[in-house]
């Protein structure tokens, strides 16, 4: 079958465009998690994607819009691993999935540095990434929300648990970990603290 | 009896410049709430202690050494807040002396704003505030740690509670409700979310 070439043209344009801004999105990850934000400059991005400098400022107008991008395709691939293959988990499943993304993030010392420091900035409404951030916490809380709630209606998690509570506080957990794990490593073993942490919640509302 | 006159002229020196220096931590911890540390300048602070900004470079040879006084001399206030009257609390009064130190961290958002945006930044081993971030949270686990083990001995705590974990988690419970309620105001009570948190454990652990 034909296709005008006009067509062929712009879509050749438009997926070339989306490789750049995908490359640009992986080497920025990269470099923000060996060298930091501050670290990292927007001319090294551009040269190990192999844009130009203005290239890359065409796809991102600055490196907080930068930093953004990686953050929201980091949520994208956690969000894809959370969902798993067979659909999100559902009842204490979705906490068995928080804890091998703990763990896969044990291994990940430079990304979860940048991201505890991004968040904490980012709690300021004037900072560039306070949009991502609020999402962040919002999908986030969301989607544990309905977890524990097919749970409960799965009759696995007592109907009486207090959903918002424990979501507020599973998030809280998790994110409280990665401070002291950045500070203490050899003495702080965040999966195990998270495991532990869901014993207890099971331990205290499983039916 | 009569004392050396170079040394009562010492004493007077020092008593002066503990005072100025006090003062300028007042001043720099409610300006560094009201406007951040970054719209914060260090000639503002000089202005309102009453010194010279050479004067308060004397005390705090940088605006960093300034914050990291601020930090610490929250985290003596607080430690004198969670000391209590009666001596340290032990046992599960360690954790109502955390619950009401919570509850008035829920009326300082700016202070908590602050904290959490220099205890993440902090994690940097390079940054100014990293000794300080260390011994706040080392100070910290220690304190609970004591406390729960006093707990196990006076026989409110199961012997065989996990003291480490129990002493993480509630440090993380704190630091990740912070950030959820700078966030989200409106939505988050970090008081109502720690008690709960402060009562599952002792549904697990309280013999």
């Amino acid at each position: 079958m034909s296709v005008p070439p006009r067509y062929r043209a712009k879509s050749r344009v438009d997926v070339s465009g989306e490789e750049s801004r995908a490359k640009a999105v992986a080497v920025a990850t990269e470099l923000f998690a060996l060298t930091g934000f501050k670290g990292t400059s927007v001319a090294a991005v551009a040269a190990r994607t192999g844009l130009s400098q203005s290239g890359l400022l065409h796809h991102f107008p600055s490196k907080a819009a930068l930093l953004t991008a990686v953050l929201e395709e980091r949520d994208r691939q956690d969000g894809d691993f959370l969902a798993g293959s067979a659909g999100p988990p559902l009842g204490w499943a979705a906490f068995d999935a928080l804890a091998a993304l703990v763990a896969r993030n044990s291994t990940r010392p430079h990304l979860v540095g940048l991201f505890v420091r991004l968040a904490a900035e980012a709690t300021e409404p004037a900072h560039p990434a306070h949009t991502w951030v609020r999402e962040h916490y919002s999908g986030l809380q969301r989607w544990l929300g309905d977890a524990v709630r097919s749970g409960q209606e799965r009759g696995e998690i007592a109907a009486d648990a207090p959903v918002g509570s424990i979501v507020r506080t599973t998030i809280a957990v998790i994110d409280g970990l990665q401070q002291q794990w950045l500070l203490q490593p050899d003495e702080v073993s965040m999966t195990a603290e998270f495991e532990a942490f869901a014993g207890t919640l099971r331990a205290r509302w499983a039916r």
